[in-house]
């Protein structure tokens, strides 16, 4: 873990080590635009601890995000918008430090491109699964 | 509000009169399996207090999405996965109740797709924009 963080540029970020577009910082979170930018207002909101996926961040670490990201969305004045965290590269998370997107969608060619591959419902494949996995909730 | 309660699908399963494949449930939160999957394990961690987006929730009520969406990568065994929250029509939001899906990527076929239409980054137009909205954050 240690030597994860020497060379993540998000722990970099949050040592002040690189710059940002700093919007929102408290003990635990940090909030930023993002310099790749999907559309106006792209930023992301990052816990300080380091951790690649959301299962490695402890929850007293995860229960500002969301209302953090409440507030970008006020501050751009999105109108419509996507919050998305991705884990793992198969998932295209590209930066191995836990982070959330918050990305306005002004109109069909900017923001978050979704493709919603549905399946088709086995309801008793699927109530067959619920039976097996409900237990290790 | 009361009238798009009354009609809201998401209301219905909080109160029971429509079932639901149910994994996790406390006093403002629900969560349960979403029935049009897009890959094996795909659930939805809801606020139980009626809102059509994420700004409509108030920050007490969002605590505890992210621990709990947590618990449900940890019980579908989920290695890759995507955490989206949707907030209006354009933004691919199908039911109005703010809804945090959490979605399993086990292969490039099945789970959430994700376009990335990346803008050009133009530094003196972000440091711009920075300097427009920092202050209402």
């Amino acid at each position: 873990m240690a030597s994860k963080m020497a060379s993540c540029i998000f722990c970099k970020i949050i040592k002040g080590e690189i710059p940002c577009f700093k919007l929102f910082e408290s003990d635990k979170t940090l909030a930023f635009l993002d310099i790749n930018p999907l559309s106006k207002g792209h930023a992301l909101v990052i816990p300080k601890i380091h951790g690649e996926k959301l299962t490695d961040i402890p929850d007293d670490h995860l229960t500002e995000i969301l209302p953090i990201a409440k507030k970008l969305v006020v501050a751009t004045g999105a109108q419509e918008y996507n919050i998305l965290q991705n884990n793992g590269r198969g998932a295209h998370q590209e930066v191995g430090h836990v982070h959330f997107h918050m990305i306005p969608k002004p109109n069909a060619q900017e923001g978050l491109g979704i493709g919603w591959p549905q399946q088709k419902t086995d309801m008793d494949k699927l109530k067959a699964y619920f039976e097996e996995i409900k237990s290790k909730v």
